[in-house]
């Protein structure tokens, strides 16, 4: 294990945040908060921090899978501690455990807060919290390693680790490139909404936080109301945004290159969509009673389930009241997620599209042992390393759900509450039902809990395997 | 597909249950209730169904996996419609899919019912119910067909087919002496379990039920109360075997003829006793307050996690009033299920052993891409086929349990209620909570629920591929 270079990467990924907590100090002198100094104050010792780890270069630039992943679970690591100092500094959130969470869920673009009166925050604070969820959504690494020299290869290593879906694609044959012009995509449709939602009558800073929040698909709203109080077309709007972020950006990069046949080809998109569709559907047959009127009805059942399965987490109504039949469909489409390659999280689209398909293979060779049937998607062989790694995955997600629901139990809440609220930090989601329904908060969990649950955010995040090869002892021994 | 071979077998076992359907009438002679006729009745239609299809032995004897995988999900699926007709008949339980769900959960050794009022039903009748556990408790297939002359390997394809457990083991070199040893034990162990009832206290008709539903792990009690007024050593003479019950019973094989190192070799053995020591110690810690005394709390705690566990279903209290943690662990231990190779339910130890440790072995190939490592179990290597196997079963049995919650979630009960009803049934256990909780029943769902119950509780006793390859396109069509 090259130590060194983690220790490089990690200084220079501390170094950006250093920077980064400078913008809501901007925000926090525009408003004239007090709090403004706990920011400049976290920026200057995160900088340091940084320069000091990254003052001498290693000679040594060996970079593999494991180094990619323990950097990647380190550094988000690290990240979410100096994140949460500003809010335990300026005394907002006194408690350290409750500001960890809230950023960890921030950069994890969780969204599930521990805060019962969001408006008592400062506005820098706001800000903070949602600029962490767009900070987050894409990934931060592998952008500020687009300007670090390093190793041939080193990169992709990186994007592995960072991206979410079950294989990476090169969109050009530089991954740095790859990885500029995922930023610029993600960065224009980011603007597009902010200018749409403040041109249609949202206030400035509510239009560039709750952007921030939908680019992500984090959760973080500025207001304890969460979306319902503003007006139908401007949540009409951000429905159409969550769930434009919950496509794979490859296809939009397919569409700035005219490659419209590779895009009708994308099975997942198809079933992406398909799944919103019915399930609207669905849900507005059930809700129509609730809201008297079709059109309030399928906002709401849009809004809803575009919410739920990019894992953004906003909402509008309160769906814990919800009937039975759109609630359950609401916990399936937490574990399905958005599509690979996006910033939403979950288990993701194409991972179940392998994941079925190679159940289908099984029972065919079952009946045809001489037979030959590969998995296929979008017309392509999935390689088996692909299929095995989707089958761990599973495994993975399996054994830390339960676990984690065990040790949540420990609080002694019920068993709905328990369940929906690990489904939706694991998948990064935010809120659930029950007692951790879309107008309560994660507040009341005992300390404990909060750290099993911040574990699962970033588990999520990071798609298990660099939490699961940080904490592995494979990972340091010699074979 | 060879559907001769399949009606010829479809016949014999049909022929075979028409015999046993004479022992419920039996009973009723004694007992001289007016219900004996409906044994009668049935058990000759059974018979002469039975009788016609299979009076002509068919010429070709080919059998292969998919034949045995049909043969018994089709004979298990006429076993139970056969089963269910008493009850109509009598007009005991009136409605079909009442009794089919009945039967159907008698068959499974899951033990849910729809019964309000247990006691009201007839003694030939409660007697049917504890038989079929039973009967459903080893896998009557194999039994049947040691007596019938197939071509060689056939009985092997159909041992697969019922057996519980990731792979089947051969004890001796024919399989059909093995099938008659462990139905020796089998039936060994049941008597001692109904001598030593009765000789200390419970009441014979009592002892020989309790005996069956213990020795299939299925669940159903023949007193409204369940199993809580029995005196406290009955209901522990009840523990010790649901927990014999749940142990492969190659192990006693093995006793038998003294191989008493290849015995403590066994990892599932030691994992199923270790997790069900823990599980006591923590649940008797919790509920010590509940009962006042410490043994009262020990013998409930060891009862309840013997029961769910073994997927028997007994119950002596009523654990949905339990604080949550111990709710928790026992919903655990729902889908744990027992060892593979026993009468028990559920996913099975021994499968999540491989499941866990081929999780291990993906982490160490990350680290070390170059390095071997096999899985291993009792010292052996794991084949890749078992490994694989082992992960299609997960998969289908996460994509039937989710289908199912969504599909049951349609009769707007409660989350929990859902969730463990699934559970309950698909695991074959009986019991869930809330709603479906020890003093509940399943009466109140609505019919097509019930159909969904019926279809989990097969496919969870034949342990998914059966049910699954019987409704495969692939079984039926050429290569």
């Amino acid at each position: 294990m090259n130590f060194k270079m983690i220790r490089y990467i990690l200084g220079n990924v501390l170094k950006a945040e250093g920077v980064m907590l400078l913008l809501p100090a901007v925000v926090g002198l525009l408003y004239q908060e007090k709090s403004t100094w706990a920011f400049l104050l976290c920026a200057f010792l995160c900088f340091l921090t940084g320069f000091f780890l990254s003052f001498k270069k290693p000679k040594n630039p060996v970079f593999y899978a494991t180094e990619g992943y323990v950097s990647v679970a380190l550094c988000w690591l690290a990240m979410s501690l100096f994140g949460a100092l500003p809010f335990v500094v300026s005394s907002e959130i006194p408690s350290f455990t409750n500001a960890l969470f809230e950023t960890v869920s921030g950069f994890t673009t969780t969204g599930a807060s521990i805060l019962s009166d969001v408006e008592a925050l400062s506005h820098c604070m706001l800000f903070w919290r949602s600029f962490t969820h767009w900070i987050g959504g894409m990934g931060v690494l592998v952008f500020i390693l687009t300007i670090l020299p390093l190793r041939t290869g080193s990169h992709v290593y990186l994007m592995k680790a960072e991206s979410p879906g079950p294989s990476v694609e090169k969109l050009v044959p530089k991954i740095q490139n790859t990885s500029l012009i995922l930023y610029g995509i993600y960065s224009a449709l980011t603007l597009l909404e902010m200018i749409l939602l403040f041109a249609t009558g949202m206030p400035l800073f509510d239009a560039v936080t709750i952007s921030f929040g939908t680019a992500g698909t984090g959760g973080f709203a500025v207001k304890n109301s969460g979306l319902a109080d503003y007006a139908p077309h401007l949540q009409n709007i951000v429905t159409v945004f969550m769930i434009l972020f919950g496509v794979n950006f490859n296809i939009y990069f397919l569409m700035l290159i005219r490659r419209w046949k590779s895009i009708l080809k994308s099975e997942e998109i198809r079933l992406y969509l398909g799944i919103i569709l019915a399930s609207v559907a669905v849900i507005t047959g059930y809700i129509y009673n609730i809201y008297g009127s079709l059109s309030a009805a399928v906002r709401h059942a849009a809004f809803q389930v575009g919410s739920i399965i990019t894992t953004t987490g906003f909402s509008t109504t309160d769906f814990n009241t919800w009937p039975a039949v759109p609630k359950v469909i609401l916990v399936t489409l937490m574990f399905v997620g958005a599509c690979a390659g996006s910033t939403g999280g979950g288990i993701k689209v194409s991972r179940l599209i392998i994941f079925i398909k190679s159940l289908g293979t099984e029972l065919f060779h079952f009946s045809h042992p001489h037979g030959v049937k590969k998995v296929k998607m979008d017309g392509n062989i999935v390689s088996d390393n692909v299929t095995r790694s989707v089958h761990t995955y599973m495994a993975a997600y399996i054994l830390i759900f339960v676990f984690s629901l065990l040790l949540i139990s420990l609080d002694n809440m019920d068993f709905e509450s328990n369940f929906t609220a690990i489904a939706a930090t694991f998948n990064n989601i935010g809120p659930g039902l029950s007692a951790v329904g879309p107008t309560q908060n994660f507040g009341f969990f005992s300390n404990p809990s909060k750290f099993v649950m911040i574990f699962d955010m970033l588990a999520g995040r990071l798609e298990l395997f660099p939490m699961l090869i940080l904490f592995s002892p494979y990972t340091y021994k010699r074979c």
